[in-house]
């Protein structure tokens, strides 16, 4: 039986999603769980790999048991093996066909900001202090260029051993909120880093350093004209995962 | 000279406050961090005492200080050497007898608090799970019982060592969003764990376990008689301190 899971996690701890030699990752923390409960050594898939310090609202995973726990209360089991920063909120039966990451059609991404000329201990582990305001209109205006199907392989790392460096973006949303800023980014897919270099090139042009031009051209063009900084991955977290 | 600072603080790591001989304190790390600035070895006076786990986004403090720092620039030399849990926001100079503690005119806390059947991960480390909704009716109404000035005796810790237990609430807002619950409490000033305890009862009455009745008759009353849970220190916020 195919058990669907639903999965929150602030990833300051960990090495990120996916099971590593070294270091403690979701995954693992899962698998770990499941066995605790079934008894049995399973693979849990994630919908994609978040990276070291990436948090989740809703990530979502599957696995197969043949455990007798019925699968809307399996959260409940595993969270009993589970720390704090990571439970499961929602369990249910997939079909057999059914795979976390191949079928996945939508994932959104928040990222979180704010702005300050001092470090906000209470904001700090959700978001990262930027010193200056930028321009919300201007941001909003480079989002636009980021929107519908192009080559990302400029806004990614290397490394992400993606097929394809194509993705679709359906919707960014800037929200601005007193000193708060959040980027809400939905696409059918995000490569390695890709979130964390879109963001950081929309706070670019936010403060006027590039323009929508320059973004358009690098979307149209190599590797080698990669803009727009990285952003610590403390202030990204994947709010969901859809199926349909 | 005297500087008055408004300093923030995630007190997850903070054995609360006030100095003591075991364990790491906000007061402690303030010093440590004025000292290394100015050579002096100085007591820094916060407008109160906060619990072990208690947050703050503005808590205030002085100090004196015969360094050549300019006072508003003093809150960037200290935050120099301060973990990114604790920041001093501001600083500034005061006069000579202004006094954190004795001339603190209002404070106001915030107590935060979700429902849901599941830990949530990105919630836990600064408000606190309750399995189910609580009226906010009922709560509204029994945090009229409150208002005013009232003997405050059942509703704290012994061991405060507080002079009088009379204490005047100004305000109490609970505010509703999602699954979010926010109560925020202003008053002259609070007893050891008298928020926490407040708000327990206030929740207790969202659950129609106690009446305005039992609220009411507890505050004409005596410590005995005490009533209301005390929650978690985590759901607890230091929002402000008013000197006017």
């Amino acid at each position: 039986m195919r058990i669907k899971i639903t999965v929150s996690y602030d990833g300051t701890e960990y090495c990120g999603w996916q099971v590593q030699p070294n270091g403690v990752t979701v995954q693992q923390m899962l698998e770990d769980a499941v066995k605790k409960v079934t008894g049995e050594s399973v693979r849990v898939t994630g919908s994609g790999r978040t990276d070291a310090g990436v948090h989740a609202l809703g990530q979502v995973a599957h696995f197969d048991t043949n455990s007798s726990v019925p699968p809307e209360k399996f959260y409940k089991a595993l969270n009993a093996h589970l720390p704090n920063d990571i439970k499961v909120l929602k369990s249910e039966r997939a079909d057999d066909n059914f795979h976390a990451c191949n079928a996945a059609k939508r994932k959104t991404y928040a990222y979180s900001l704010y702005v300050s000329d001092t470090v906000m201990p209470l904001k700090e582990r959700y978001s990262v202090m930027i010193d200056r305001a930028p321009d919300i209109a201007l941001m909003r205006s480079a989002a636009n260029c980021f929107l519908g199907e192009h080559d990302f392989k400029a806004f990614c790392a290397s490394g992400s051993g993606a097929k394809t460096t194509v993705r679709t973006i359906y919707n960014i949303d800037i929200e601005e909120r007193g000193c708060d800023l959040k980027v809400s980014v939905t696409g059918n897919g995000f490569l390695y880093n890709m979130v964390r270099r879109l963001v950081g090139t929309l706070l670019m042009a936010g403060y006027g350093e590039i323009t929508e031009r320059d973004i358009s051209e690098t979307l149209l063009g190599d590797a080698s004209s990669a803009i727009g900084k990285t952003l610590s991955a403390k202030g990204l977290c994947l709010i969901n995962v859809e199926y349909f």
